[in-house]
């Protein structure tokens, strides 16, 4: 029996527009044939959010076709079927011989598909950058008279502007992270284990907020004494102490969009450099919230954190975030010195401005903001505290 | 202040194990120096389970030298002094300029700590098939004096022999796994949203059990009808119903290493149809791990699963499972038809028998096993039984 379409997170007319948007780009590319395996774009033009992408697959974008083309695993067709806003016809399924198969791969289904042997000098945008050196060989020897054009980021940087639709969705994620910070703070607590703790935190990214389920897991981090100088340990097999210090970073998902947030909690009384830290944090955080407005750049937000923070005599050698969209960070603008993107309204960041001083000293803090028509709004809405635990 | 090192998982002697296996398969392919940059070949040779793999990141291995060196985003060293078993002086961190720049990244600082000038003709170790082909390109360009040899699953294949102590540590994560399907007995029920179910497998997961916890969250799927036909969709808004039958894929942690399930669940009485379907698996899976032992091969082990489930009229199109351990799957054997890889003591797959017959119709079933010095050993231990809840 055939597999029943289920509910869209979005309307048709929404994908059209962006593959409206899509196809502008190919035209000034030259490129007739566009095609896209990486898994936040294929969500972003399909709604496809089914994790099959450890696996080659693609959508093939044809400037004369309304909708686009899904070639995936045939195993996996089904929930591109029942996910996507695509007709039937327009999902085709590859041979279970492809995987695991040392000579031939999803790629090679892909390539037979968009090769029409008549067509020389064919544009092709290909994304170069995200496939392996000898699946970009393949496209290549595989495609001998098309022109091979690099489309690594094309999708990436249009996607950098929402809609109003993915705003809200990306507010309902917020709210979700929201509760996850609520939630950590009723639940450490001396003597908990750690892994306690995230069990609780990561059931509650799962039920969601204000009736709205999680859809997915984002990666979580709970890094704890004397693990606060370090960014990206998932959780450790202690077990929580008085004095102990939990640097938070959680995500809230929907729809496959993501809004993070970072909160530090101290389990007791903080010292008075982590409290001079969180002071200087924030007030480098707000700096660079009201440096947001549409015609700054990435670079005045980023420089407006820090100077403040300097003032307090910290100083933070990362960048202060990245736009954030599909699966957490997009891999166009950075709010660093230097990066000139100019900001226009409905883009959003991940304004990230923890800070790892030494080697086991860290403290984090952060927000999730979308640009608005003359300033930002922040999405994430937890108290930008040092919660005392 | 310096970070201190936390509880290691493995003992130096381990890790100076498996690098001492490494170096000879270096040896014979007359590498002097190897570049790995996959992240489970990582925590492989080194421990690190910290997530900073979306920035390039490498281990480094000599001939000379006893113990790699590492070479990560300053950011995240403390998390590798932390984690590794190595000393301080093997610890690397390359600069925060090299992150979000569209010039120069963290591959260009492990190229720096290899580059001799003098070194003609140098064998240098790459995970070509690993690398973007913009990578790829930068490491023939700045090593032009070497010969490039792609090792790109050379530790994959060394790491699918497990020791007793890495053996040890999947049977942790498999009762783990067993804790989530009890869990989800409990909880699956009419009215209940799909999402809450999620939430408290995640809890248990993370929980962990007989007092190890979860060190890490797999990905996990819940395909409930009218999706059972599906593989990869995480689970979706709906309420659980009289009525539905729900597909879960789901796996413990410990340290890296990954043992997986999957169950099938019925919501009142199932379908004939299911329940043939079932015995038919069951009598296949147990036929598959009938056939392992030392010396036979993958594909007799597959065929065995083929043969006897092809008896009961139904038949599956995709291999039957493949190799497992760190971050779930291998990029190794397969248990499919033709896959001659010769089953050797301690070796660990995921049995997976998943078969999705029609769009909006499949069923699931899995173990993770070791093959032992006589036959195997069946690492998840929950009944075999299509859940009647």
């Amino acid at each position: 029996m055939s597999i029943v379409k289920g509910p869209q997170a979005f309307p048709r007319a929404e994908f059209l527009r962006r593959l409206t948007a899509v196809k502008a780009e190919m035209d000034r590319l030259e490129v007739d044939t566009l095609i896209v395996g990486n898994s936040s774009d294929i969500t972003y033009l399909t709604g496809y959010t089914a994790k099959s992408g450890y696996v080659p697959q693609a959508v093939v974008l044809s400037l004369v076709d309304e909708e686009p083309t899904f070639i995936l695993r045939r195993q996996d067709a089904p929930a591109a079927l029942h996910q996507t806003f695509m007709d039937r016809g327009k999902i085709i399924g590859y041979s279970e011989a492809l995987i695991g198969n040392p000579d031939k791969d999803g790629f090679d289904a892909v390539i037979d598909f968009v090769n029409e042997p008549g067509a020389a000098n064919r544009g092709v945008g290909v994304q170069l950058g995200a496939l392996s050196a000898r699946s970009a060989e393949k496209f290549r020897s595989r495609l001998p008279k098309a022109r091979i054009v690099d489309c690594t980021h094309s999708v990436a940087w249009i996607r950098m502007i929402k809609s109003d639709l993915e705003i809200s969705t990306m507010r309902e994620a917020a709210a979700i992270a929201d509760a996850g910070v609520l939630k950590a703070c009723e639940v450490i607590r001396p003597g908990v284990r750690e892994a306690d703790v995230v069990a609780e935190v990561a059931a509650q990214l799962a039920r969601g907020a204000n009736g709205k389920a999680g859809t997915d897991f984002a990666p979580m981090y709970f890094c704890s004494s004397p693990r606060t100088g370090t960014s990206h340990i998932q959780w450790s097999e202690d077990v929580i102490r008085e004095g102990s210090q939990i640097n938070l970073e959680i995500a809230g998902v929907r729809h496959g969009y993501v809004s993070a947030i970072m909160r530090t909690f101290s389990v007791g009384r903080p010292s008075d450099r982590l409290r001079r830290l969180h002071d200087a944090e924030v007030s480098g955080l707000e700096a660079a919230l009201g440096a947001v407005r549409p015609g700054a750049t990435c670079s005045d937000v980023a420089n407006a954190f820090y100077r403040t923070l300097e003032k307090s005599g910290f100083q933070k050698d990362s960048r202060c975030g990245y736009a954030i969209g599909i699966d957490w960070s997009e891999p166009t603008a950075s709010l660093k010195d230097g990066d000139i993107t100019e900001l226009r309204p409905n883009m959003t960041f991940h304004l990230m401005v923890g800070n790892w001083i030494e080697e086991d000293f860290g403290y984090v803090i952060s927000e999730t903001f979308r640009v608005t028509e003359s300033g930002c709004e922040v999405l994430t809405k937890s108290p930008r505290k040092l919660f005392e635990l």
